[in-house]
């Protein structure tokens, strides 16, 4: 092998192949720490070139290849297996932002972009990169695309996929695919670049991405708002999807529960609003025009909303501070979950009219067959998209409860989401973590259909092999 | 034969597989009668099951078949070969609403549902169905969903595939692909849905969707203006992306040229800007707030633009039927081209920044090569996306001109097209049309992998063969 060792070697320089245990330790597990493996060596390309000559390499001989950007994913997508003799291809050194286009409003830029940069550039030239998520200091540009990644600017712009205009990728075969073009419009064949989006790294490997830009907001405003149920939540949303349109750029709900446990981890994020009301939703408006247009549109909507009786209670952030710390709650409950302890999550997504019935009988099923569970429920509920993690019983023994339950705590969960024609992963993708699950809830035709295409794309099976989908 | 054609009316019944030459005839060829074909027969099911079988069949008897909706097309992917020996599978029985869902804001429709009847009914029940293009009253939503059709509100609402959250589409082998989910977030595996979309039936068989709907706006402002260049015309829409963002419904332009061909068919049509000026540009501008609101934004950046010398002339709509008139002004010149005779058509998207270099050298290249032809260019310029057609000089034979030129013209545009890094199909698709073209233009690579797919998912060939990529 070690053969093999100096052919990466004189395409990519020797310090650039890492060999040594304590140099590849930091690329052999994501950050949940959930999954540890190993690797052959973990390689540091520079160019697209580089990265197309790897992969002819690899699968002259064979050796499997983890495309990595932050490893900062969910399910284990970018972690190697146990066998040490897969590669670990991480994109971090392609980080260079080739181009912004101000007139097309694209940027254009190589995979190892960390997603902070990205905003950061984007809005020195006074344009906004919507893509937002809690590990944009670290997740990189190839990763989001990859994964398909969501965040909390989903309902005004979409997910990482509806900001991609053009992708550059090296195929499984070694070949360069050039299809680095800013069109908001290309009906030239079949939809090459959906096809590598989301499919994490298991068809192709992106090495850079044209990326839509939009004007930067002049002015947002945040709000907290009180709801006694999910009925009125979805009722208020579409009653601001109405009103707001296209100004509506968040719309988060929290549970009581998950705000408790907010609350004892950090006590300085208590809720503002009286009571802690079953429902606390997050509410953000952004706007082009000015701070006073914004500012009434909202108050109009929200006094619409208390005589509709939608809302119970209402808490405008005055500054831009306070407007931080309301988001700043809302990202703290997963923070607050780890300082708990292990847990069960759920990444999913129900359809906004079954969203009611999906939280009650799923609740009640859960107090049911495991009582004293804490639902700790909260999400992009504007998207549909709910993290409905399960956390065990207070004064249980967390890891003898998840070992026992969480087969079956996430079977009730995925059977009630089929039921509701929901998406078992709404924004995290599959990985390792949900191989099983996808295979059990995707249907046949469909996983038969998506094995057909990575046979045909990657026959030897050397890109992310077992991720997503086995062949 | 005979055989086969009782075994398709033991599927559907004797009275939906036409086989005599009248019933045949209004199949045969798309609306530009560019082509005409022959057909075994033409099959009408009414069921996703009965659409599933036939194909069953024509695979069990190397039989091909060509999805078909409205036959609206430009491209001639709708129409049948030569040989006699294909079956055209026609959706419009396909044409029930299922469901229109108000609290997830989505239509449940079957492939044979008119674009125009989908509007009316969203509309109905105060939703906007955004798409909208020339032949909106008879192409269906399957037909719009293969090519992936554009229109007039790309620019807010993007093209048919960013309105699709979910689809059923009937497989090469005669499975059901179940995708029907009503979804904003869903990443549970590879992106099948946007693979068939935009494949013209070549993968799949597209039998019903899940598609957004779109709160209606209350009030909608529609203006002329006067540019005197595309760089003007350039700033002119970054100018109003980023005071009205998404308010910005229309951005269209229309040469000199073409709107002198306007008046010379159809007087009535006259430009109410003075002097008809080198470019007018259509902009339309959409709220959910109110009549006010909107006009005196419209009138704000109106005003910014003057003080920019962006434009030279503006005519405001003063009412429903103006801004109609507006828009027919628009519409009306691909019928006067068909007036004035054969024309050579591109339907051509290049980046925004690369938009006037490209016009400006593409025209002299015309000029020099070809004296006195007419540049009937007009489009979606909000989308860079251009109809860029040629018409033969005045005194000149037309069908001598054409023959004579086509080819070479062809060439000359759409390698100014590639020098600008744009797409030779925007909106119209491929069909039989632009097969050659994009071979020719599409990259190796990017061709291979289409060529790889094609054989994956129809080994036998059988679905629209020889349309958009020929294996």
């Amino acid at each position: 092998m070690s053969g093999l060792i100096k052919q990466f070697s004189d395409i990519l320089g020797k310090e650039y192949v890492l060999t040594q245990d304590q140099d590849k330790a930091p690329y052999l597990t994501d950050w949940r720490k959930r999954y540890v493996g190993k690797a052959l060596a973990v390689l540091l390309p520079k160019t697209t070139i580089e990265v197309a000559n790897i992969v002819k390499l690899c699968a002259a001989n064979h050796v499997s290849i983890v495309p990595q950007g932050g490893h900062t994913g969910f399910c284990g997508g970018a972690t190697p297996d146990e066998t040490g003799q897969q590669v670990i291809l991480n994109l971090k050194r392609m980080n260079h932002i080739r181009e912004i286009d101000s007139a097309n409003q694209t940027i254009t830029l190589e995979a190892g972009c960390i997603l902070q940069t990205v905003q950061e550039k984007a809005a020195a030239q006074d344009f906004l990169f919507p893509l937002s998520l809690g590990a944009e200091g670290s997740c990189m540009i190839g990763g989001n695309l990859a994964t398909n990644a969501g965040g909390t600017n989903v309902l005004r712009y979409g997910n990482t996929r509806d900001l991609c205009l053009g992708l550059e990728v090296v195929t499984a075969q070694g070949e360069v695919w050039n299809g680095m073009k800013g069109l908001r419009k290309d009906n030239t064949g079949y939809d090459l670049r959906d096809l590598f989006i989301g499919s994490e790294g298991t068809l192709g490997i992106i090495t850079a991405a044209v990326m839509k830009l939009y004007p930067l907001p002049i002015s947002q405003w945040t709000t907290l708002v009180a709801s006694q149920d999910i009925a009125s939540t979805i009722a208020l949303l579409n009653l601001f999807q109405k009103r707001a349109t296209s100004l509506l750029t968040g719309f988060e709900m929290m549970t009581q529960e998950s705000l408790a446990l907010n609350e004892k981890h950090f006590p300085q994020m208590a809720n503002p609003l009286k009571g802690n009301p079953p429902f606390t939703i997050l509410i953000e408006l952004s706007d082009h025009e000015s701070e006073e247009h914004v500012r009434k549109l909202l108050e109009t909507i929200l006094e619409e909303a208390f005589t509709a009786e939608l809302i119970s209670d209402a808490v405008i952030a005055s500054n831009l501070s306070q407007a931080n710390a309301f988001w700043h709650m809302r990202e703290h409950i997963t923070l607050a979950q780890a300082e708990e302890g292990a847990n069960l999550k759920h990444d999913i997504t129900i359809p906004l009219s079954s969203l009611d019935s999906f939280i009650q009988e799923t609740d009640a099923l859960m107090r049911k067959h495991y009582p004293g569970v804490r639902i700790i429920n909260f999400g992009h509920l504007g998207d549909g998209n709910l993290h409905y993690n399960i956390a065990p019983p207070l004064g249980s023994d967390p890891k003898a409860f998840n070992l026992a339950n969480e087969k079956a705590i996430h079977e009730l969960v995925y059977s009630q989401v089929e039921r509701c024609q929901g998406s078992i992963s709404a924004e995290h993708g599959v990985g390792q973590l949900k191989l099983e699950g996808l295979r059990a809830h995707k249907g046949d035709v469909a996983h038969d259909l998506m094995k057909t295409l990575k046979r045909a794309l990657d026959p030897q099976n050397i890109l992310n092999p077992h991720k997503v989908v086995s062949i």
